[in-house]
């Protein structure tokens, strides 16, 4: 079946799914976007996703390019058209084409770009073994809790991570703080069991998955703190992992080549990995 | 005269200047640009500005996607076939399409924009009556050395200065020291006859206007130190102005509503505006 993408308003082949080069998000960066995991042609945590695409175009002063329901109507659509069973939907909105001019232009339209693409599941020895992270200095702005598509910093940190054969670069912020990885959200645990993760404040984007894990460990009776950690407290951490949309909870057994814990899988990261898993099968009815 | 623009080797109509939505320039920002103006169709300070693209591209190991001397036949043409003496040349290169993934892809190739507008001459009431600027928090991220596209930060102190009816938002850093416009670079001028303005380090954008102007400010004697300067110390300067490739040399004679010095165009700000302008009249012929 052909990719088919969806370009303000029209179904197009992927090759000819094109943007005006002054559209603000080529000359600007001025747009956001989401990256949605679908299951059996069923968006994972849609509702929770959408939310965030509002707040993001909300922070910037973006109008919805379509109403909500509209906006849902489209996307079932495109996901038949591309006849995926499982997939990413990419979800990009900016504030559309205007004269280049810094402020914003009057009157101008957001545009709304959707593409479909592969799944990116972790490989089986990822989830099972885990994987390396490196760390790399938080060289991003202030406003990562905005999804907005001014990613080169985050390009950058993950190129690093890739140079050095591994599946992540935790960002260090000037202060020796982890905010979060350049594509995922960072937790450790610590020696007694503790949870802990950055708070979900403007430092990092406040992951969809994080939002789910956290409410699965909390109701797992596992003890939840919201608070930043040092590179430090993570090197004698006794587990750690990363979540996003494309990791869902993959384990991180090695930062900067040093083993964390004990180098392997844990008892915290393996417990929320099934809960996710779960969570996962119960709304979309797909296994691992 | 219709726009023409150019779009990786086509030179087309403006409204059909298309770039694919998977363009790393829209969807991770992974691009750079120039704005070089040009009068009598010279560009000014053309040099200038090819060695800070040719910096931005090597900063983020992008590939130049023509040779020098290719860029120069196409920007000859490209200003022809607009008809136009006077205007602004925006040069856009990113690192190409590809399938959306942060890091660098392999074999793409760079892609190259190209568009011609209107001249953006400051108004005379501007260059003789000065204007007011802003001080908003600095957001950006902390390469600001690198021209990228990666602008939404600038895009939002450049929205706060409109909505202020002020012509430009200067940039507070954490510490209280004032780094850059956000389309301009920041100077003042103090009781004592000396000009002071940011280094050219990671913290700015090092301006080509920036660059002559410091050269002819010294060539006149004028006691210049590249140094950080205050909120606090801009309140109690002589003078203060901007400059860029659009404001040339502006007076600042207001910063968050308090007059800066005598709230009127200085005489350190006036003979450089004069020597401006005849630097430009050197180059191009063009007389303001």
């Amino acid at each position: 079946m052909a990719r088919i993408s969806y370009v303000n308003g029209r179904y197009l082949h992927h090759a000819e799914a094109m943007v005006h080069v002054e559209d603000r998000g080529y000359q600007f960066a001025d747009g956001i976007y989401e990256y949605v995991a679908f299951y059996n042609r069923t968006l994972l945590d849609g509702p929770l996703h959408w939310r965030r695409l509002e707040l993001s175009l909300a922070a910037l002063a973006i109008e919805k390019p379509v109403s909500m329901a509209a906006l849902d109507i489209v996307v079932r659509e495109l996901i038949e058209r591309n006849g995926r069973e499982h997939g990413g939907l990419y979800v990009q909105v900016t504030r559309g084409v205007a004269r280049r001019d810094h402020p914003f232009p009057k009157q101008t339209k957001p545009a709304l770009v959707m593409t479909i693409c592969a799944p990116k599941f972790p490989k089986p020895q990822e989830i099972s073994q885990g994987v390396k992270v490196i760390t790399a200095a938080d060289q991003r702005w202030t406003r990562r809790d905005i999804k907005s598509v001014s990613l080169l910093a985050n390009v950058l940190a993950k190129q690093e991570a890739s140079r050095n054969q591994a599946r992540e670069a935790w960002l260090v912020e000037a202060d020796g703080r982890i905010s979060e990885g350049s594509v995922s959200n960072a937790y450790i645990v610590s020696k007694s069991g503790e949870l802990i993760t950055h708070p979900a404040d403007t430092h990092i984007l406040g992951g969809v998955t994080r939002d789910v894990v956290l409410r699965l460990a909390r109701k797992a009776g596992i003890k939840v703190s919201e608070r930043p950690f040092t590179l430090k407290e993570a090197q004698s951490a006794a587990e750690a992992f990363i979540t996003s949309t494309s990791a869902n909870v993959l384990p991180v057994v090695k930062i900067d080549d040093a083993p964390v814990g004990t180098g392997r899988l844990g008892d915290v990261t393996r417990t929320l990995q099934t809960l996710y898993a779960t969570h996962i099968f119960k709304q979309t009815g797909f296994q691992f």
